[in-house]
């Protein structure tokens, strides 16, 4: 028997925090048939709340440095304001969805990052996705909305990077499901020229990727991202898709396909 | 064949704003055998956030009126870093906790108190418990937790009574299960002499509490729980319990049952 099919989509910062394009991609999320996750990122809100209690937010090499004070803020904001209201969005379009952290039901153990040459504070690293879990509420016609907060099972939240968590709940879903992982950020895909929304590169594969990266068309923020792809491919999802929010209702328009 | 039994047990404010008391409380809650639901309160933390961010929370006849503002503020503390907080301590003690808001899963449906002498602003009042989605949680060994926060279906989200909740879920539950609903709170039970924390009435029915509250002896912020308590009696909830947290691993204690 083929596997049942699964979508993942992993929506951005640039989507939380607009409201109008959050509800229209919510929308089409809603419409979108069969099994299905969302995992969202977190957005401005985050460093608006630590600004306006006078906290700095600490960015290190692109990546959020998670204090103590930090953490407490990106849990509230995460997995409590935008995790719920994006939950009672799609509750109102008739989809009935779950939101979580990885703490519930024990979804996503994560580990707090080893100290190399930067101590990343409460950044969680993932060990462990419980399938068994995460397929409960989709056998049971529920669909999951992770925010990206982890735990260690020792009593500690983690932040944790959202495009990696899409990443690993697609590599653990994909045992019992033909899973399709889709990242949605600002751009229409992976682009030749950033400066030329229309230079979409169709199709990657491994080979053609090590070429791009060479030649520096793909540099910087999108190489975790595309790590996390190929990561995904290699451990068993069958299908990763990087492109705008309008990719999840196919609309016509071009996105980048990753193949190994 | 006789229905299996549930408990449903309410922690308040005193106990989360307590770091020592709440670990040990949740310790005690996560050895406690068989099924078993947690409803959790605020706290001072809500009030804490929203003064540093130099909002004043509303206090109407001893209740919050929450405007937009304050609701952010405890759906990011009630939904997110208390119930996340709670949720990882008791996966940290091997109780498989899942956080939840009331639009998870639709759990919880409300709608927004109507005005009459006074707008309560998002307020919610309970209109329907969804016991068959909390069903799936206790059938699939996870234990739900609840945070004071519920939805309307339209996308709303909206502050409610944590006695209120763990007083719906328990008459929603008590057509599968036989529940207990346990209230602990800062004193050892519903007390003849709020001075004398030794006074406690280890008994109250539907005809003395009409006695207590004629003497005066049950009065203020009393009331309200006890219509909870009551209403669970009325509507199928096997058994309700008042007294200190020390009740939920049975420590031989006084407290306070209340029968029809």
């Amino acid at each position: 028997m083929s596997k049942q099919k699964l979508h993942i989509i992993k929506v951005g910062g640039n989507v939380i925090n607009n409201e109008v394009l959050l509800t229209s991609v919510l929308k089409d999320f809603s419409e979108l048939e069969g099994f299905k996750i969302l995992v969202h990122g977190g957005g401005k809100k985050a460093t608006e709340l630590a600004n306006s209690i006078g906290l700095k937010p600490k960015m290190v090499n692109g990546r959020r440095v998670t204090d103590k004070a930090n953490l407490e803020i990106v849990t509230m904001v995460y997995a409590g304001l935008l995790n719920k209201n994006i939950t009672a969005q799609l509750q109102q379009n008739g989809c009935n969805s779950i939101g979580l952290s990885g703490a519930d039901a024990n979804c996503i153990l994560a580990h707090k990052r080893i100290v190399k040459d930067v101590d990343y504070g409460f950044a969680g690293d993932i060990d462990t996705v419980n399938a068994n879990n995460i397929n409960v509420f989709l056998q049971n016609g529920m669909t999951p909305v992770f925010c990206a907060i982890t735990h260690d099972k020792k009593g500690q939240l983690l932040n944790t990077n959202a495009d990696t968590i899409a990443s690993e709940i697609a590599i653990g879903m994909s045992e019992k499901y033909s899973v399709s992982l889709i990242y949605t950020f600002e751009m229409n895909g992976v682009l030749r020229s950033i400066k030329d929304e229309k230079s979409v590169i169709e199709n990657i594969n491994s080979v053609s990727y090590e070429e791009l990266k060479k030649d520096g068309i793909i540099a910087d923020g999108m190489l975790p991202k595309m790590h996390n792809c190929f990561n995904a491919l290699q451990k068993g999802v069958s299908k990763v898709i990087i492109g705008n929010p309008t990719v999840i209702n196919n609309k016509n328009q071009p996105f980048t396909t990753l193949v190994l």
